[in-house]
C-alpha cells in the first residue's frame, strides 16, 4: 500500500488501487475500496454493507426511493457516505425529471430531499448534504436540465470534498498515534462509512502508509457487528494488524493496559462538544476516563451541528428490537421478548482529549465558521 | 408462582410447580425449571442449554466422559451448576465399576475427577465439588459397591445444599431489592445457572414471590449470549418483567438514571473480594462506580478460593475465537481474523457494594470457615 501514497488522476485514467470501482475524476488513492461510485448508466453504486464479510455484493441504486430504503436498511451507513449518498440519490432519482421545467423539477427535488432526509433522524451529514443541494439547485438559474448538471457536480464535488477530508483528518490525526500504537475502535468509521479512507481509522490508514506499526483493537460493535463486519474486513484488506473483540471486552484490555488510545467517530457534535455515535461510546468513553487513556472523536467538521447547544438535544434514533433478538435469521431471545435497541449513545464533552477534524485537532465550545479552514456549515 | 413459597416434600412426591423434571427427594420448591437430575436410569439428565430459546432439549449423559464434554461445550454451565454436574458425572461415570474392589474403584474415581475437573479451569465450584466427591470416597469403609451408593448421596446432597443456598442467597439479597426495583444483571446467574432458583438472579425471584414489582435488564452476554438466551427465557418463564439490551447500552441506561443496582455472579472469589466472571462483568463494575449504583456480587460461599490472595492469580480460560467470529453457523467476521475471546474478565474488589452470599451479605478479606454459617471450605 505504501508505494500508492498521494497520487492525483483525472478523466478517465484509473487507478491501480482501486479494485473495486473507477476512482472519481479527481482523488487521492490510498483506499483498496470504494464504498460508493456512479454507475456508467448515472445510477449509485453501493457495496450492500449487510452483506459483508460473507459476500461483496454492489448495487445500483436506480432512484432516490431506494437509496433512501439503502439508508434505512444500513445498506449503505456511515455518517458521511450517508450524505454523499443522498446527495448522489438526489441526482439518480431526478434523470428522469430534468427535461421539467424549472418549478417542476424544484418541486420533484425538494420532495425527494425531504424522503431522503427521514431516513436516519439522527446523521447530521444527511441533513447538512441534502440543504447543500437544495440551496445549489435554487441558487442556479434556468430550467431542469441545468439545475440537474449542477446537482451532479455538486453531489460529485461533496464526495470528493469528503475524500479529501478524510486524509485531512488522518494527517492531523497522525500525531496521535505513535509508532506501536494500540487503538481501540468501535463501529466501522474507514472506507466504508465514508468517501475516502475514513474519519477515526483515516490516522490509522495514514501510520501504516507510512510505515508506523499500528495494532487496532475492533470492538464487535453490537447489534448490527459493524466493527467485526466491516471494521475488521477493511483493515484486513488493507494489511493492518488487527483484533477482533466482543464490546463488554474492552474493560478488562484497558486494565491491562493493552489500549493507548481510543479513536470513535460521531454522527453528531453539539456546539459544547457533546456528541451522538453509535450505541456502546459513551461506556468506552467513561471506561477511557477511569484507565487514563486518551479518547479521541474523529469526524468531519460537518458533523458538527452548532444549532445544537449540548447532547441532551440529540434525537436518539430507537431500531427494531429484532437486530437485538434475532441473528442471520435466528432467534437469540424467546420469541416476544422487549428489547431496547437505540442506535446511539450520547458522550458528553468533558470524557473526549481531541476532536480530530478536517480543521485539526481542536476543542469545544464549537460555533459556525471556526477552525483554521473558515468553512461554513451553511 | 406466589402460591408455591417454601414447601418442602420427599420421597416419590411431586411438586406441581416443577414442570420439566421430578424434584430431588428434599427441596425448596419455586422455580418453574429444573436443571439437572437424575435418569431414571442414573445418568445426568441436563437440558441442553446450547439449544434455547430455539429448542428445549434434555440430554441423558451416561459417562463422565459426557459430562464433561457438556461442560466443555457450554450444554451445561454456570458455576454451581457445573459443580452438580461434575459430582453426579462422577457417579454416573462410575456405574459400571461399582463391583470392583475399592482400589481399583478409587483409581477409577480419581481418575474421572481428574477428567472432569479439566472441562473449565476457571470454575471454582467444579474443583471444589470433586475435591469434596474424592474425600468422601476415600473416607468411606468398603468396596466399590459401598463407595458409589456413598458418591450418589453425596452427589444428590451437594445439588440439593445448593438449592437451599440458592434460596439463602436470595433472602439475604432480598434487602436490596425495594419495590420497584430496576436491576441490571449480566449472563446467566439464575435457575439455569444452579440446582436452585439462582445466585444473582435468586433476589429477584424472591422479590416477584412477594410481589414486589422488579424490573430487570439483561445484558445479552456476548460472545454465548447467555443473557439473552438463557436470562430472558427463565425470566419470561416466571412471569418477571424484563427487557433485553446489548452489553454496550448499559452504560447509557446508568446515564439516564435507569438502573438502581447491579447484580452479577462470580465464577470464582479470591481472599481479598477480587473475582472473576463472565468477561463484561468488570465493564460494569467500573461503569457503576462511575454512576453511583450499587454493585453486588452474589455467589455461594464456595465460591470463594481463600487459596488465592487476589484476582491477579485468577487463571483465565481463554475459549476459541469461533465463538466471536461465528454466530448461527455464518461468519460474522472475514475468515481467519484474530480474535480474542477470554471467558473472564477479573474485577477488583474496591468496586463491590457487598457480596451476597448464602451466609449473609459480606465484605472481604474472606478466610476459610469465616461467616454466619461457619460452614468449611474443606
Amino acid at each position: 500500500m505504501q508505494n500508492l501514497d498521494v497520487q492525483t488522476h483525472r478523466g478517465d485514467r484509473r487507478c491501480v488501487c482501486c479494485l473495486v470501482f473507477a476512482c472519481p475524476r479527481f482523488s487521492f488513492c490510498l483506499v483498496t475500496i470504494q464504498a460508493i461510485s456512479w454507475s456508467s448508466s448515472g445510477a449509485v453504486r453501493i457495496i450492500d454493507q449487510r452483506a459483508l464479510p460473507e459476500a461483496e455484493i454492489t448495487r445500483d441504486l436506480e432512484s432516490a426511493e431506494s437509496v433512501a430504503e439503502a439508508i434505512r436498511q444500513l445498506q449503505v451507513r456511515g455518517a458521511p457516505l450517508i450524505g454523499i449518498a443522498a446527495a448522489m440519490g438526489l441526482v439518480a432519482g431526478t434523470r428522469e425529471q430534468r427535461g421539467a421545467p424549472r418549478a417542476g423539477f424544484l418541486a420533484r427535488v425538494n420532495d425527494l430531499a425531504a424522503l431522503l432526509g427521514a431516513a436516519r433522524p439522527t446523521a447530521v451529514n444527511l441533513r447538512w448534504a441534502l440543504e447543500r443541494m437544495l440551496r445549489v439547485a435554487e441558487g442556479t438559474p434556468g430550467e431542469g436540465t441545468d439545475l440537474w448538471e449542477r446537482l451532479r457536480g455538486e453531489a460529485t464535488a461533496i464526495w470528493e470534498e469528503d475524500r479529501a477530508m478524510c486524509r485531512r483528518i488522518g494527517e492531523h490525526g497522525l500525531t496521535i498515534l505513535a509508532d506501536g500504537a494500540k487503538v481501540l475502535t468501535h463501529c466501522n468509521t474507514g472506507a466504508l462509512a465514508t468517501g475516502g479512507i475514513g474519519t477515526a481509522l483515516a490516522p490509522v490508514y495514514l501510520a501504516h502508509e507510512q510505515g508506523r506499526k499500528v495494532h487496532v483493537y475492533v470492538d464487535e460493535t453490537r447489534p448490527l457487528l459493524q466493527g467485526s463486519r466491516l471494521t475488521m474486513w477493511e483493515l484486513v484488506h488493507a494489511g493492518i494488524s488487527c483484533t477482533l473483540i466482543t464490546d463488554s471486552s474492552a474493560a478488562a484490555l484497558m486494565r491491562q493496559a493493552k489500549i493507548d488510545v481510543v479513536m470513535v467517530g460521531a454522527d453528531r457534535i453539539c456546539a459544547n462538544g457533546d456528541f451522538a455515535n453509535k450505541i456502546g461510546t459513551y461506556g468506552l468513553a467513561v471506561l477511557a476516563r477511569h484507565h487514563g487513556v486518551p479518547f479521541y472523536c474523529a469526524a468531519p467538521w460537518s458533523t458538527v451541528d452548532v444549532s445544537l447547544a449540548d447532547g441532551d438535544l440529540i434525537p436518539i434514533e430507537q431500531r427494531s428490537p429484532a437486530e437485538v433478538t434475532v441473528m442471520a435469521g435466528r432467534p437469540i431471545a424467546p420469541e416476544g421478548v422487549t428489547a431496547l435497541n437505540p442506535a446511539f449513545d450520547v458522550t458528553p464533552a468533558r470524557y473526549v482529549t481531541g476532536f480530530v477534524t478536517d480543521r485539526g485537532i481542536v476543542q469545544p465550545p464549537f460555533s459556525e465558521g471556526e477552525g483554521e479552514g473558515g468553512e461554513s456549515l451553511q
